[in-house]
């Protein structure tokens, strides 16, 4: 029985999740549902394309992602599903999937066409548990949908490069449980764009000359403790997911501070990489 | 093995939940737990009727709700295992089924006399457990309770009809994951009150006049989006669960604000539907 | 197949638990996973170790517990797996095994060596959940690690208690999700110390001098409700982990106050037990 997951803006507090599982396993006794995150900011789609796009690859091939962001049936919101990279996805087509396959094309999208028989303002419930659990028994996307080639594009997510190739400009696209800052620059594009010269981080008044590959690159264990110059334990380096951050090492938001309360930087906010030619 | 869901106010982050779960393991290792909800308000049995009302429907018949919420046993508040619309329950008598039960009535009430050979201050790990633990495994209830006919009652929480039937006088019950208002008027009281004619919503500043089905209905599809009027994109609506909620077309709390901040309407503030005769 | 548990300091929004999940299920497609807790503040040894150390006994021996906290590699802070009390825990050797083996021996320890076939920043991902898969399929921790016999300690964290033993000398290490305030004093270490003597609490400017075993021992069930004088419902009591806690019966951080916000305790704040002989 392949691994259904959910991705919701639902919370941790209301009904809705329980609802869910509660509806998949009147479907199927013996599925396999797992919790990616339910604490995506309501509506927000960046957020759930980057949760769902570091989580999904480490879940076996065949696996059902049902994600819940932004998902009522309107004339601008249809309902998807999608085989990518040897995984299903069940959404709504509101420019998610897009942030997924900027790299990866789609084998099979289809528009799910199963509504005439259900009317619901919770289509998660509703529609995505029935279109999941029809996969996860073996069935075909084109039995739920008609098959559809384009899907909507969601744009201003990519970080834009300079004419001479001088300057990548990226955004910060999330922040994460420890503060720390994600930017949407991968190291895929970096290494592209820089091609081993050197270069400038700059976000806001914090400069990186360097992209380290861990945190504890920022403490430099030659030297006792009391005789370490850490620099406030600043870096920026390649997170697990190969996206450029700016972290302080063993941060926390409530407590010692983090690298976006230190370093001002929010959502948005942009991060540029100019290299030295 | 039929499913075994928690719905408590333990939090995300104690030990609690865990114990609990480890505690049913260590009970039947095949056992199947589902989470409903564990960030009820602390002692807040309003809330936690409201959720689990919504969500154990979804279940498949025979499932076991454990309810740990006000459960520790004292005079005033035994323990309860209860047959209804299927399900079985397993809480204390504190009102909370009273809440779930007022168009259903219980199949079956035991009081649990399993405490001689148990001294607690964490109940639900100590007694529910052991308690759903047997029903999973098939056993009755009379074995780990004695029969009772009569549950506490929590009063002042279902809407009040005027004399003349020209008014239902309901209040705010639950505020949700979006900042949405749910009050306490049902879509089947309201059509057995107001039998097709007009009526006028009001809560504090805003008023409706019609009751919509689907939250997009805030949106007119018809223009293109610059020259819609959407007037704040608010409306009202039934829910999923078929109660009258104030909600705005994609809110969220922390950033556009929501039906509860834009409205000023919190946790037992009134709701009035007034019927033009 | 034993069960997996997860503690963590990854927080419920970001990808990390997904992506972790997903890990464990690539490796063993029956797997058995259950959360303890991922809202462990960051990097908060003594928080993990006292919501993993109530939590483990629960579950059934031979379960495998994954703790998620202050967990990169780096030159002061290996890698460990522990076997103890027949439980086994795959964390960093960064105190927080010492906390858990106060009283217990650990049988066997190893610091694991399979890093030279694994580069990473996300240890959980990819170190650890190799390493529990490991240990579920019923590897040895010989395999995957040198044994070791010595654990880095952390210090501190346990009461001092006089040289007259007159008085015991403890800190809070836990606000619980009720406000509550968890001391470092267990029942065990009162006994041998107090040796059924009198004694007063003092903390800040809040005093008891009876230790109870229930939350309803606030409450005095022989008046009726507004007959009852009780003290602002404060008491002192050995909670459900033997630890001495001292709450208010029925609070809520939200609404009506909790101990830790009436009495004006927090983490580390002094907590004193004196004798009377």
């Amino acid at each position: 029985m392949p691994i259904i997951t959910l991705t919701t803006d639902f919370g941790e507090k209301d009904h809705f999740v329980g609802a869910v599982k509660g509806a998949i396993y009147t479907e199927m006794e013996d599925a396999k549902i797992v919790d990616i995150s339910h604490s995506i900011s309501p509506f927000h789609l960046h957020e759930a394309a980057y949760i769902i796009q570091n989580a999904y690859k480490s879940f076996p091939q065949g696996s059902i992602h049902v994600i819940g962001v932004d998902s009522e049936l309107n004339p601008e919101n249809k309902h998807i599903a999608v085989l990518m990279d040897g995984h299903y996805f069940v959404c709504a087509n509101n420019g998610i999937i897009s942030m997924l396959t900027s790299e990866i094309r789609p084998e099979k999208i289809v528009e799910i066409n199963i509504h005439d028989r259900i009317i619901s303002n919770f289509p998660v419930l509703d529609v995505f548990v029935k279109v999941a659990s029809h996969i996860a028994r073996g069935g075909t996307l084109e039995v739920i949908g008609k098959n559809i080639t384009e899907i909507k594009e969601l744009t201003g997510i990519r970080p834009a490069v300079s004419n001479q190739e001088s300057q990548i400009s990226g955004t910060v696209i999330y922040i994460d449980n420890y503060g720390n800052v994600i930017s949407n620059i991968t190291k895929k594009l970096f290494e592209e764009v820089g091609r081993g010269r050197e270069f400038v981080i700059n976000a806001r008044t914090v400069k990186f000359s360097k992209i380290h590959s861990h945190y504890s690159n920022a403490i430099n264990f030659d030297f006792a403790p009391e005789k370490r110059e850490e620099d406030g334990k600043k870096l920026a380096l390649w997170n697990s997911s190969n996206y450029l951050e700016l972290a302080i090492y063993k941060s926390s938001s409530k407590t010692v501070g983090s690298a976006s309360s230190l370093f001002g930087l929010d959502y948005r906010d942009a991060i540029l990489v100019n290299f030295i030619s």
